[in-house]
C-alpha cells in the first residue's frame, strides 16, 4: 500500500505535499519522495525512511515550483529498495514522473513487451515503472510534438486496455501540468479538491485520502472515478473525462478495515463511521450468539480498533476500558554482539494494565487477525494479567487469501485462517472463544455509507477477485489457483 | 524531567538497559546516555536523540559488562547541550558515573564551593555534574584506599546536607557495583526490584517507574524511601540505610497527573487508578456545579487525558468518543527557503472527527492546563467542527507557579492561570464552560493508593514549596519571590 | 574535464573501474559515478565527492556485473549539481548510460531541437544529458527492434553532425555491451586496451589516459581515432568504424602541459617525455636570452613543474632542489562564527625552506600561469625568504583565451596574460624576470612523440579554435568574439 | 607517534590551532583533538579521522576562547578507540587537559598505584590518561586552594620521577593557563616561540614542530629543554624551571630520518639540512665501496627520500629522475561482497615510468627499511620496467630492535633487518646491491646541525635505549629482552 498526493498552487507546494506526506504516512513507511516543477525543470527528491528523515538534508531545498507530486511507499516484498522509491521519471516523451498506489498482476508480460515492442527498457522490478513506461509509450505514440488533453486521455485509455490490476496515480509533465487516474474498478482511493482564493488562481489536490484535503483547506470535489482521468494544467484548466467502458467501483475494503485514517472519506463513505458501523455489528452478533456470556470489560487492541470497540461496549452494556498501555517510543531491538536477535515480543509495544484483568471476563477487540500471532500473546498476556475468561472479537471476518491489488500480506500458509475453521483457530489463539463479523456484515457497514458502492474488493476475504487474475500470477506469489479454487469451498 | 535505570545482572545488561530506556522514554526524548562496567572498564555513549537514535550506532556495541545505568533527559532550558547529556562521570576517587533525576535550586552556590574549597571544577550548567561532584568529594573524605558500604552511606548523608532539592539519582562505581538514592523528601520517583532464576545470583534493577521492571520480569520490592540509599555489590550483597534525618514522603503530585505512565506504580500508588479517580471526582464536581447543563458526548484530548475521561463519560451517564484522531508521524516542519517558520498548529497533530462534534454539546477533557495556547485552539476546533456548546475539563487544578523540582514548566508569566480566576481563564480559552480539578481532590485521587503518603509537592499549583528555595533561585529563573507571595493570596 | 572508463570482464568490473577512477582523480575531484549491468539491469551510484567517499556507502555494494562505465567530473561553473554526477541515463531506447568528457558549444541550441522536434525533455544544465539524449533519439530512428553495430555507427554519425565542440565518451547499453567515441578532431583524449587470459575471452578497457589500462595489466591497443566509435558486445565481439568525414586529430596541449598524469600515453605521445622537452626548451631559450644572469638554483612548483624543472636544472648547469614544501594534508579552513574567511593563502598549501633561497639566485618553474596570483605570492615567498633575484619560467606560453572543449578557466579578465605583455606581467607578478615558453616549442615538445599529430588545439593561447565556436556561445561564456579577434593582433 | 600544540592569544584560538594540526597531520592521521578554555569553562572536541573531518562538524563552533591545546594522533596497537583520542581531560584538581606525545614503558605499574594509592581510576589503555593523572594527583598534594607556579613545577618534577619512557606534553589548566613540558632525555620535540603585536599583549604557541609556529609568524625561541616545564598563564606571565636532575638530550634519531617535516627545525638541527648530509654521506660510501658499479640514475622513493636522493644524484654525478608517479588520490580498496580483500599492492600507490628504468642500472633511495615488503615490490616494478641493474639505498641504518618511546614500529619478527645480514636483507629484497647508511654518518648528518646533542635516541637501530626499560616491558611487546641481547652482537 501507498500514500500519493498531487496539487498545483500559488506558492512553492513543497512544503503543502511534505505536509500531506507525513498525513499519509501511515499508507506506507519505508521510503518517501516528491518531485516538484519550475519552468520545465523537474526536482526530484526520494529515499527510504520516514517522510520527516527523507526531507531533512539540504537537497530538499532544491523543490521549488508551484506544482509537484509526492508519495510514501508501503514496504513490499522485493521493493525495498532504493531505486525503487517513487516517483519514477522518465524523459521521453516530454519528461513524466508519476506516484503509483496499487499493484498491477500482469507486469511482468508489460515488462517484456515493453522492451520487445516499445524498446523501453525497465531497470526495477517496479510495477510502477511498468505503468509509467506503457503511459509513455502511449502518450508518445497519441502525441504530435504538442502534448493536448485528448492524447493524455487516449493514452490513459490504452493504460487501462494493457494494465491489468489496482492503480491510483497521480503524474506531473513539466511545463504542463498534473494528471490522475484510477483503474476502471477503482480499487485504490483517490480524491480531488480546490482551494479558492479572492484574487487568485484556483488551487488544487489529487490524494489518496481526504484528510490531507481537510487538513489543508482544500474543498473535496469527488473521488476520482473508476477508470476517469482528470488533468489540472499549469494555467489552471481542469479537464476530466472517462477513460474506460465496463468500470464498475469495487473499492478495497480493507481501507475500511484498516488501513484508511478513520477521518478520511473513501468514495464518500466516512471511514470512521464505517468502523463504528462495523462495532454495532458485530455486538449485535455478540449477543445473538454468546448470549450465555458475562463479558466484563471491552478492551480494544491499540490503536486502530478502538473506533469500533467503543460504541461495541455500548452496545453490550459493558464497560469500555483501556486496558493495555502502548510503548510510544518503541524502536528497534539493540542487539549485542554474541546476542541473538530476540523475539520481537508485543510486550515490548504493549503492556497490560493488571487492574482491568484480573478476575475479569474480558473482550478483547482488534480490527482483524492475520497471521495470528500478535493475537495469540495478547491473549496470553490478558491471561498472566489475571484474566478469568479471554474473548477474542475481529472486526472483520477471517483473512484467508492473498491480496493482489497493493495490500502486503504474508503468504496463505502464514494466514492463520487460511484452511482453518474458527474453531481451529480460536483454538490456536488460545482464546476462550473467538467470534469474527461476517463478510456480509462488514460490506454493509461500509455500504451504508454510499448506497451507489455496487461490490467490494473483498478478496482477501472471499477469494473472489474483482479481475482477472492469472494463474502464473498466483504462482508467482508462492500460490497454487487450484488450492485457492478448493478453499473456496471452506 | 528526567528517567533512569541501573541494572546489576547476570549477562551483558546494556540492552536491558536500553530497552527500559525506551520504556522511560517520555520523561525525557532529548539525549540519552548508556553507562556499563567490565572488569574495572567504564564504557559510556550518550548523545542528544531519542534513545532509538543514539544507541544505533557501531560505538554501542562497546557497552559490555554485567552492570550499568542509563539516563533519558528532558529537556529543559540551558541544558541542551550534548556534554550536559548523562551519564556524568568522574575518575576520582575510584571512578564513579551517575544518572539523576531532579534539579538542585543551590546549583550555583555549590559550584563555587566545590571550585574553592574542593579544588574541583565543573564545567558544565548541569546541576547532576554539581551533584556528582559534591558525592565524589565526600566519598574521597569518607574513604581509604579501599570503598565501604558505611563511606558510601557518609557520602549520601553529607550529599543530603549540602544538596538542596529533588533528586533520585542512580549511580555506578567499576569493580564495586551500583547505588541509588532519593532526597529527603522524596520528590522524584525511584523503585527496586530483583529477578531471581534458579542456580544463579539474583540481578537487580532500579528505575523511575516500575514499569521498566515489570517488562523485564523483575520483582518491585519497594520504593528507595526518602532520604534512603541502597547498594548493590558486583558481587549482590544488597545494603540499605536511611541516611537522613527529618524525612517526609512528598511526592510529585504531577507525576500522578501527566508525567509517569499509566501502568507505573509510584509510591505504592498505580498511576492508573489514580487517574481513573481524578476523573470520577471530577464527574462528581460537574454534576454538582453543572447540574443544568446538557452534555452529549465526553472526548479526551489525546493521548494522556484518557485514562481519566472514560470513568467521566460512564460517571455522568454520557458517551466517551475519539472525536479527534492523532497525526502519528508528525515531525518537524519541512521550510522551504524565504518560507516564515509556519505557526506549529496544533491541526498538524490532531484532527477533529466532525460527526461528533456536529450539533453537540461536547465537553473536552485534558490532563491539564499549562500555557492554555493549545487548549484554545483545540476549542477552536471544535467550533469548526460544528459544536453547539464546547465544555472544557481539567483533570488537575490550575498551573500557577513554577516548578523548582525538575519538570520544566514556562515562566509564570506564560501560565494561562498565573494571576486569573477560572473565569477569566475560560474566556481566554473560548470555553462555554471551564472546570479544574480541586487540588483537594486532586490530592485525594492520588492519596487513597497509599494513606501513607503524607503530602506532595503540589507546588505548581499550590505555591507550597516543600524545601527552602531561596529567593534567589526564584530570581534565576526569573521571578520574584515577593510575587509569588502575592499570587499565593489570589 | 572529466574522466571516464568503461570495461567488460570475467568477474564483476565495479571494483576495478573503482581503482581506475582513484587513478584517473586528477581529471576531476567533485564528482564521481559508476554504473554497471548485470543480467540487463543497470546499477547506478554517484555523488559529489572523491571517488573513495562516493563509494565508501553500502549501496556501493549493488554495483555487480560484467561490464560497466565510471565517470569522475571536474567542478565547471554551473554544473556542481548533485543530479549532474554521470553517468547520465535514458530508458528509451533499450537504456543507455553515458559518461562523458568534453564539451559542447551548441548544447543549448540541442537542448532546444530535442524538446521542440524529438520531445526529449532534458532536466539539467548539463551538456552530457544532451548529447545522450541526440544519440537515444538517433539510435531509435536508426534501429528496429534490435540493436545492431549499423545502427549504433549510425547514431554516432548523426551526434558528429549534430554535436559540435570537443567529446570523448563511453556508453553503455544493458544487455548489449559497451560503446565508444571521440568527436572528429580528437580533442579529448580516449584510448582502449584487452587483456587476454588463457581460456577466457578478453578483456576490455576503455579510458580517459592510458595509466588506467597499465595499472590493470591490460596491453593498450590504440587511441580511438578522431570521429571514431568502437563497440564491445558482452559477448566480446570487437567492431570499429570511422563516422566522420573531414576528422583531423587535434589533441588539446593543455593535456600535455598539466592535466593528464605524467606516466599516461596520449595520442602516442609520453606525457612524461612532452614535460622533459619542455623542461629542455625553456632551458635552450633561457641560456638564449638570458645569458647574463647568474641562477642559483632551480626550485619546481609542486607537483607538476618537477618534471619539466629537473631536465631544465641539468641543461642549465644549476642544482635542482626541492624548495617549496607542500602541506600534504591541507584541507577546508576552519571558521569560527564571527571570524571572517580567512584569504585562502598559498602559504597554507606551500612552505619555503630558507636555506635554498637565502642570498640565491632562484629560478621557480611552473608549468603555466593561469591567474598569476598563486605565482605572484610565490614570488613573494621567495624573497622573504632571503632570495637575492626571482626569476620565473612557465612551461607554457601566456594563457590568454577562453577553452571552450571542457577545461573549466576563468573568465578572460581573470587571466593575467589576457591584454597584457609578458613585460607587464612580470611587473604584476613581481618577478625579476619572467620567461614563457613558446606555443612553437611548446607544441614541438608534443609533437616530437607522434609526428603524425597535425595539429593541437592550442586555443587558450593561440585564439584559434579547431571547431566553428558561434558568437552566442563566447557571448554566453561571458565575452564578445570581436574582442577576441582584436585580442588575436596582439 | 603524535603531534601536539598549544596557544594562548588575543583572538579565539581555535581556528589557528586547528591549521597546525593540518600541517602536523603527518605525525598522526588516526584521531584529532582540541580543547579550548572560556572564562573558565573548558570545550573539547575530538574524534577519530583527519583533522579536516573532525572539526567540519557545527559542534566544532563550540571552541571558543582564547588558550588552548591540540593534538593528532598516530594509529599505535590498542589505542585507536575513539575515546582514546586526545585530550584528555581531569577534573579534580582544577580541571586539566592534556595532550601528550611519546611513550610510557612503565604505564601499567602507574595505573596500580594510581588506583591502589591515589585511589584514581584509569578508564582507558591509554598511557597518557596514566600520565595526566600522576600530574593531576602531584599537583593536588602540592596545591593549596590556590595554583601557583611552584607547584605546577614541582608536580612536573614528581612526574619525572615516576613516568618512564619519552613524553612531550602540553596541558590546558581552566582559568590558569597552559603548561608544557618535556621528558629528562628530550627525546620527543617540543618548541615554543612567540608573537608580538603593538599594544597587544605578547601571544605564546607550543608545538611539536617549528613549522607551524613558522606558518603563522611566530617567532621560534627555543626547543623546551629536557627535564624542563614552561607556564604561560592567561595574563602572559611566562615561567620556566628545569624540573628534572640529570638531564641529557637524546633526540630521537628517526624524526630526522623520516617523521618530521623537512621544513622543520628540531632541537637546533634543520631537518632538511640533516637530510642533505645524510644523501651526501651516503654517496661518499657509496662511492667508496661501489666504485665498480655503474649507475646512470638516481630515483627517489616518494615522498620522503627526495631530500636526501637529490645531493646524492649530484654527489655521484648521475642524473636524478622521478622515475616514479604517485597516485595522490589513493584511497581505502573498494570491497564487493564475496570478493577477497586484494593486497594492498604498492602498484596502486605508485607507477614506475618506464623510459627512466629500460635497460638502465638504477639507483632507487628510500629513507629507511623496516618491513622490507614495500621495498621489496618496488625493486619487482623496476624490474618489470626494464632497469638492467636496481640497487637499493637506504638512508638510514638497518631496523633491527622496536621502538619503546612512541613511534608505532611491527614486532621484531616483521622488521626484515632483524637477526640478518646485509647481504641476507638484499636477498630478500631481491636488490642487485643493498646499501645501508651507517649509524655513525646518520648521526654525525644530524649532530652537525648542533654539536651540543651528546647523544641520539637510535635504539631501533642500535639495541641502546636511552631509558631503563624493564624486561617485562618488552615482554608485553612481544619481544625477550634476551633475545634483543643477543641480537646486539649481529
Amino acid at each position: 500500500m501507498c500514500g500519493i498526493v498531487g496539487m498545483i498552487g500559488n506558492h512553492d507546494v513543497a512544503s503543502t505535499i511534505y505536509e500531506c506526506l507525513t498525513i499519509l504516512q501511515h499508507r506506507g513507511q519505508d521510503a518517501a519522495g516528491i518531485a516538484t516543477c519550475e519552468e520545465g525543470k523537474l526536482e526530484l527528491v526520494k529515499n527510504n525512511g520516514l517522510v520527516s528523515d527523507v526531507f531533512r538534508s539540504e537537497s530538499a531545498q532544491k523543490l521549488k515550483g508551484l506544482s509537484g507530486i509526492g508519495h510514501v511507499r508501503y514496504p513490499t516484498a522485493g521493493s525495498s529498495n532504493l531505486e525503487e522509491a517513487q516517483p519514477f521519471y522518465v524523459n521521453s516523451p516530454f519528461g513524466i514522473a508519476l506516484a503509483h498506489n496499487g499493484n498491477l498482476h500482469n507486469a511482468d508480460q508489460l515488462k517484456k513487451e515493453l522492451f520487445a515492442e516499445d524498446r523501453r527498457h525497465i531497470n526495477t522490478q517496479s510495477d510502477s515503472e511498468v505503468l509509467l513506461n506503457v503511459f509513455a509509450h502511449e502518450l508518445q505514440n497519441a502525441s504530435g510534438l504538442v502534448i493536448t488533453p485528448d492524447a493524455i486521455f487516449h493514452a490513459v485509455s490504452r493504460v487501462h486496455k494493457r494494465c491489468k490490476g489496482a492503480y491510483a496515480n497521480v503524474l506531473i509533465i513539466p511545463g504542463y501540468g498534473i494528471i490522475a487516474f484510477r483503474d476502471p474498478n477503482g480499487i485504490r482511493p483517490l480524491v480531488y479538491g480546490v482551494r479558492k482564493t479572492e484574487g487568485a488562481p484556483d488551487e488544487y489536490m489529487v490524494a489518496s485520502e481526504s484528510i490531507a484535503l481537510d487538513q489543508h483547506d482544500f474543498e473535496l470535489l469527488d473521488d476520482v472515478a473508476p477508470g476517469e482521468a482528470i488533468i489540472i494544467t499549469n494555467d489552471r484548466q481542469f479537464y476530466r473525462k472517462q477513460c474506460a467502458s465496463n468500470t464498475q467501483l469495487s473499492p478495497c475494503v480493507f481501507e475500511y478495515v484498516y488501513f484508511a485514517r478513520p477521518d478520511s472519506m473513501i468514495d464518500d463513505v466516512s471511514v470512521y463511521k464505517a468502523r463504528l458501523r462495523m462495532g454495532e455489528k458485530l455486538a449485535d452478533q455478540i449477543k445473538e450468539r454468546w448470549g450465555d456470556e458475562e463479558i466484563d470489560v471491552v478492551i480494544p487492541i491499540p490503536e486502530s480498533s478502538r473506533t469500533s470497540a467503543i460504541p461495541m461496549a455500548y452496545s453490550l452494556g459493558v464497560k469500555f476500558r483501556e486496558g493495555f498501555i502502548k510503548n510510544r517510543y518503541i524502536g528497534r531491538t539493540f542487539i549485542m554482539p554474541g546476542q541473538d536477535q530476540r523475539v520481537k515480543s508485543v510486550r515490548r509495544k504493549l503492556n497490560a494494565v493488571e487492574l482491568e484483568f484480573r478476575n475479569k471476563n474480558v473482550l478483547l477487540v482488534d480490527d482483524s487477525i492475520v497471521r495470528g500471532t500478535t493475537s495469540k500473546q495478547i491473549i496470553q498476556m490478558a491471561r498472566e494479567a489475571g484474566a478469568k475468561k479471554v474473548f477474542f472479537a475481529s472486526a472483520a471476518p477471517p483473512v484467508r487469501y492473498p491480496n493482489v491489488y497493493g495490500i502486503d500480506m504474508p503468504l496463505c500458509e502464514e494466514l492463520v485462517a487460511h484452511n482453518r475453521t474458527e474453531d481451529e483457530i480460536c483454538e490456536i489463539l488460545g482464546a476462550d472463544r473467538l467470534i469474527y463479523q461476517t463478510l456480509e456484515d462488514l460490506e454493509a457497514a461500509c455500504k451504508e455509507g454510499n448506497p451507489k458502492i455496487d461490490r467490494f474488493d473483498s478478496s482477501c476475504f472471499s477469494n473472489e477477485y474483482v479481475t482477472d487474475v492469472g494463474a502464473d500470477y498466483f504462482e508467482k506469489i508462492g500460490i497454487q489457483r487450484s488450492d485457492l479454487a478448493k478453499q473456496g469451498n471452506v
